[in-house]
Parts: C-alpha cells; sequence; structure tokens
C-alpha cells in the first residue's frame, strides 16, 4: 500500500550543476529504494527544468529579460564553486564521462522513469515569467502548500 | 494540546534575500497549517534581523567594521544568483511588487504575527559583535542546543 | 540500546569554511545529546577531510589539477561570504579565537572523539581523483546508498 512508502522530499533551490546532480543522485537513490520522492524546483532551481531550445511564448520585456539572462536547462547550467567562466562544468562533464556517471539530462529522464515527482514552484514561474511551454513534459506544478503537505508526511526533507 | 501540533525548523545560515525569501515562504506556509515553526538565524542569516537604522552601541574596531561590511537588515540582502552589483535584488523586488508578492520585511512580520519563533544564534552574535539593541524587537536569543532540541521533536527539518 | 537512539544526518556538499564550522557544531551539538550522527563529505565538502600536507599518490593529469585547485584540508578553506581573496577567513579565525571557540580542525577532532560517523563519498573521490591516503585517517567510505539508510531513520537530515 502507498501510505506505508517511506517519504522524501527535496526542495532543489539553487540553480548550479553541481546541486542539480547532488539532488538528482539523492532522489533517484531513494527512488531506487522504494521510498516515494518528491523534488520541488523554486528559484533557480526551475532553470534545470527548462526545455534545451528557445519556446516562443508572449511574454513581457522583464520576464523575456529574465528568460534569456538565466540557463536554459540542464545542459547549461554552472558550477558552485570552479565555474571559471564555463571551463568548470565542461571537466566536471568530462569526467562524469569518463567513469561513466549519468548526466544530468540522464538522471532527469531516471527520475521520471521511476516515479519521482517533479514539481515546479508555480510562484517562482510567475515571478520570473517562465511558462509551462518552457519546461520539461510531464512535470507537475504546485505552490508552498503542496510542498509542506508532502513534506510533512517525509521522513528525509533536504533544501539544496 | 501544543503537544500534538507538527513542528517544523528553519535554519537560516546564508544572507542573501533569495534564500530568506524562501525560508520566510516556507515557514508562514507552515505556520498557516498549524505547525509551531521555528527559525533560528545563524551566521550571515543573523543580517535577516538586523534593523534598517543604525544603532549606537559600544563595540571594538573589528566588530564595527564587521557591522559595516554586512548588510543592515532585511531591505539590504543581496542575491545570490545575478546580483549584478545591487540590479538583482531592485528587479526581484520590482516583480515581487508587480505580483503583489509580500516584501521580505512584510514576510518577517507575518511570521512574528503568526507566532513563528525567530531565534537569533548567541555564538555568532558574540563572533560578529552584533547585539541585541541591533536586532529586531520580539525575537528570541539562543544557541545550538535550544535548536536541537527543536529540530528533534520536529518532522520538517531544513538549513538554508 | 543502540537502536533507540536519535540519529542525525548531515550532508556536507560545500566546501566553504563557514559552512562546514556550522555542520560540525550541529554534529558536535547533536553527539552531545548522545544523536548517533553521520555526515557524508560530497563533492566539495570532501576537502574538509583532506590531509593538510601533500600526498604522494600516482594520479592522472586531471585528478591532479583538480587536486591542486581545490583547498588542502579544513585549514584552507574560504568562505562562503566576505572572502576577500582570503582576508575574510583569517578575520573569522582571528575572532573565533579571541573568543576561545573552536577551530575547524578541533572541531573535525572532537567529532572523531564523539564518535560521529564520517563518510567520505566514494563516488565524489572517483570523480575528482581523491584518494585515501590523502584524507584524513580514522573516516569511512561509502555511497549514496548508505547515506539514505542512515538518513531515513534519522529524525534530522540536513543538506549543508
Amino acid at each position: 500500500m502507498i501510505e506505508n512508502k517511506e517519504k522524501s522530499t527535496i526542495v532543489l533551490f539553487s540553480g548550479e550543476l553541481d546541486k542539480a546532480i547532488a539532488a538528482f543522485i539523492i532522489a533517484n537513490g531513494a527512488a531506487a529504494y522504494d521510498h516515494e520522492v518528491t523534488m520541488f524546483f523554486t528559484f533557480w532551481g526551475l532553470n534545470a527544468l527548462r526545455k534545451d531550445e528557445s519556446v516562443l511564448v508572449k511574454k513581457g520585456w522583464l520576464e523575456t529579460m529574465f528568460g534569456k539572462m538565466m540557463p536554459r536547462g540542464a545542459n547549461k547550467l554552472g558550477l558552485s564553486k570552479m565555474n571559471f567562466g564555463g571551463l568548470g562544468p565542461k571537466m566536471i562533464k568530462y569526467v562524469m564521462k569518463k567513469h561513466n556517471a549519468l548526466t544530468l539530462p540522464q538522471l532527469i529522464e531516471l527520475a521520471q522513469e521511476q516515479g519521482v515527482k517533479l514539481v515546479a514552484c508555480t510562484m517562482t514561474m510567475d515571478l520570473l515569467g517562465l511558462q509551462k511551454e518552457e519546461l520539461l513534459d510531464g512535470i507537475e506544478y504546485a505552490g508552498v502548500a503542496a510542498y509542506l503537505g508532502d513534506a510533512a508526511d517525509a521522513k528525509v526533507n533536504l533544501f539544496i
């Protein structure tokens, strides 16, 4: 029964590659242990869920500017340390490939396959002017109330 | 009975506007659900609790320097990303106003009205030379032991 | 009986002095309350566990470069704010000494004395090319599965 499953939640607030990778490795690990996992993407964390390609949607100039300034999707994120103007992420991706580690897009795909619930924070979407068409398919949309409902039932709650 | 209330704790370690906003949105949401919420402000997070105006207190030169270098209060915090020398916070405040979102000072006031316990870390106050007169009224003062006591009883514990 | 002990876990992902100090203060506090505490060091957090001195081990050029670029041990970490090219950490260390606060190396030693389990993330070690000889003695080695096992049993789980 679903009620007996362990539950875990992760808030991904940060928009950096290394933190997103850590979040998805933990989420996928927990899902592999049959935890019910919810990831809640808020603020800069939402950028990990953006589609690679530019999506034509109508928005104001400020929202357009936000959209252009923020990294578009998992492949474009920088590092929280040693970013070196984009060289750092290349190095990390290189060593991950060398060790046959999953890339961030692959980790996201695996999470979706394993039934990890990916939830985009609707308040942040409003503020930054991000629209559903610009985010990955198969994700959910909710606010802080839904997150708190999940977190109150969970044993492991992380803010990353 | 108070013993049956769900409990939540948030450590606010970071001194950035975006993280402080996220912390208070979660805290206010939990309080709205009738959770007993404790926020513990440590290291740079303490700056969110500083009064806007300069308060005349006696302190050594190093403490005075710390006091001058660190942002004085919720209105002065920078962003963790896209700060752009202070332009970023202005943009975020602009879009939040446009969407009628509460400002950080309003979120703090709401938290106090809802009975969220705001606790300043006394060890950090000692280290950085911050004195009670410089912090908001109506907050509490405690150390890591008090935080751990609350956290051990809580279901949702976040470090932000 | 060990089964009845409260459990706490801390993931130290960040490689900064201030965050490492906060993590160890919480861990030592919890251990003093007789919690069973596990600290899991991943990504940049691993640098806090590196030995001070250079250790001669065979590694590829990229791993050697990573090793040289990342801070070698608890004494070399920078600050997450107000680093000022290394002046910030000196100031923090100065005020901590003035207040007789434990240094980070002393906090790590105390954690080991109190039986806090320090676990190095083996996946990160592989990626960054860090070898056991380069890390402090008396620590353990494990992956995300072991962390999740501990976290699922714990009441306080923090990601720092």
